[in-house]
């Protein structure tokens, strides 16, 4: 078993090492520590979810038209699973912390209207997961079959905001995530990591040297395509029904492997023979909130734009100059084909900072001069964890 | 919207009804007030998380072997939970309040060994939803393709609990989980309850004496076929892609209807013109945990035991007339063809009470005593919500 987290540093809680005291009597002891530990935390549950309530009572009768939209705050959530995830001491880990954090945050939200959701579906999708992940249990949330209904029901105003996924491979959409903010007013509004990736799991039993024959579903076989035909080109590949199929069947085989998550190889006491090893390991990783309104600071954010031009040398890079200036981290550039004949190229590019940060403002000017057109698609909190 | 919980009794936190603030100072002062309350709740979680681990520190000292298996206790995960919705004073409703604690509860178990969580896959499925509610996100829940499948794993020590529905229809599944424990020796270690429910729905615009055609997805129109043939018997049914499509289509039709679930009502802002319109109610809401040992009792159990009878005049009668006798009661009785010649007929009986309750020990003795065979599957705690 793997521990990533430290262990209380005091061990102040640790009130039984009392060896006179048998087995069932520790426990007992310990249990009712936790039955009053549990107390509390009922209670200041409670108290959190009323003052939740009074934030949604004091922007109701400051502006009630704007409260009646969604008393979420994309911004403000962020600083509460950081300052969560800060203060946390251990034995938990910051994603378990940050976790019940959000979903603590889900119930007394919804408490005041639950917050509607629309994912790019079905149900049982990273999507699916993704939306739950950023928003909690508590949120509504409803699939939908393509990228651009999940747009149109935002925009519409049917829901409160959208999970789309950033590329297209997992989910075998069709379209482009990023080619439907070219025509929408949509911003983003958030974005969330999914940690989805496979890895070439094998026995106790297994000759690493004579690998012969590698199973997974037929999905992941072709995720890892490129990396199978680097690294095993002559290995059989075998499609089973999941990927959990696949690594069950490594027990009795001495000269194969699977292609699975890491979950199926702790289920299965498997080792990870190589990990990571999708060939486009951000594609499914990576899911955007879509929403109408502009996020405000929240002290570690990401900004998005699509910037258009010409086909002329030296192009991207005189673009891309004054970031680097100016000291601004690019965290992606991505090319996409344009779709009106004006414009022959088309960024996307994704960079650390928010849109009013003064610095990021004067770059965001000088980009705006050097290009044909720039669209500023959010500046939004990085994602959390 | 719906409030079903019962508002703070006293407000004693409402502290910002002071005129003299404004919006921006009220919010300053809630969200500071926030700020306090999650920092005592992280100290508090983990400071739990920390008891949990001693209780598996206690645990291994004293049985490394037993303690190896699960430090998962069901009776004591019910008794938690029942405690955490008795304090609860709101304004967060008990399944919320307890959806919480069970989180708080996966995180500091899976800190010491994550729980592995068979399920009858595929993933996105409510098997799936069902394993995660019984046992929170931390659990490690994979996916198989048939109940039997879930048993074997259970069997081999490979999972420590298996969900399964208890009921075939939503998932497509052939075999009956019933039939399994007639061949195998795992224990029933809970149950959890689902709310799935399909509903007829309309819009504001629908002639509710008009309704001539209905929408839905093909298996939700399947599942309420009988209560349509009765209502319904001259409206046209409409399979479309997903409830979700289907409710969408309301809008703009005055003389269609819906069926699809609460949410999507909510989500479109329809009306539930009837609910719980399934024909059989109880067969998708309702999954089993099944593991390898015998839960103590938690205060609120129920058993559930197969009992073999010959076809005799008024056995059933016979069979179950201690029960009443001992004003015990039954929540479900269900006939199955016996697999083996020597019994004509197989009798799945859930009760409340647990095996070790001296009543309930008395009342299984005298059915045994009537009966060809009996087979205890299990006393579990009730599902808590």
């Amino acid at each position: 078993m793997h521990k990533h987290y430290d262990r209380h540093p005091t061990g102040a809680f640790s009130m039984v090492n009392d060896a006179s005291m048998n087995e069932s009597e520790q426990l007992k002891v310990l249990r009712d520590r936790i039955d009053s530990i549990d107390d509390q935390i009922g209670k200041l549950i409670s108290e959190r979810a009323q003052c939740a309530q009074d934030v949604a009572e004091v922007k109701k009768s400051a502006n009630p038209e704007e409260a009646a939209k969604s008393f979420y705050r994309p911004e403000r959530e962020a600083q509460v699973l950081r300052k969560a995830m800060e203060r946390n001491q251990g034995p938990l880990s910051n994603e378990e912390m940050a976790r019940l954090f959000r979903e603590i945050m889900s119930a007394c939200l919804a408490l005041e209207q639950p917050i509607k959701v629309a994912f790019l579906g079905p149900e049982g999708t990273f999507t699916q997961q993704a939306a739950l992940k950023h928003f909690g249990h508590s949120a509504i949330a409803m699939p939908f079959s393509a990228i651009d209904e999940v747009f149109r029901e935002v925009e519409a105003g049917a829901v409160n905001y959208g999970v789309v996924p950033v590329e297209n491979s997992t989910e075998g959409v069709v379209n482009h995530t990023l080619d439907n903010f070219m025509t929408s007013n949509l911003k983003i509004c958030g974005e969330v990591e999914l940690r989805i990736h496979q890895n070439l799991l094998i026995s106790d039993v297994t000759h690493v040297k004579n690998i012969s024959r590698i199973y997974s579903h037929s999905q992941s076989l072709a995720q890892c395509r490129k990396w199978l035909d680097a690294h095993y080109p002559n290995a059989e590949r075998i499609a089973v029904s999941s990927n959990a199929e696949a690594a069950k069947r490594l027990k009795g085989e001495w000269n194969a492997a699977a292609i699975a998550g890491s979950m199926a190889a702790e289920l299965y006491g498997l080792k990870v023979l190589a990990e990571k090893i999708e060939d486009e390991p951000d594609n499914s990783t990576r899911f955007l909130i879509i929403g109408t309104e502009s996020v405000p600071a929240s002290g570690d954010d990401k900004t998005s734009l699509v910037v258009a031009m010409r086909n002329e040398p030296g192009a991207l890079h005189n673009l891309l100059e004054p970031f680097h200036r100016h000291n601004i981290d690019l965290t992606r550039v991505e090319s996409r084909p344009a779709r009106t004949g004006a414009w022959t190229y088309v960024f996307f590019i994704d960079f650390s900072g928010h849109a009013q940060d003064a610095e990021v403002s004067k770059v965001l000017n000088e980009v705006s001069s050097r290009a044909a057109d720039l669209k500023l698609l959010g500046s939004y909190p990085k994602a959390v964890l």
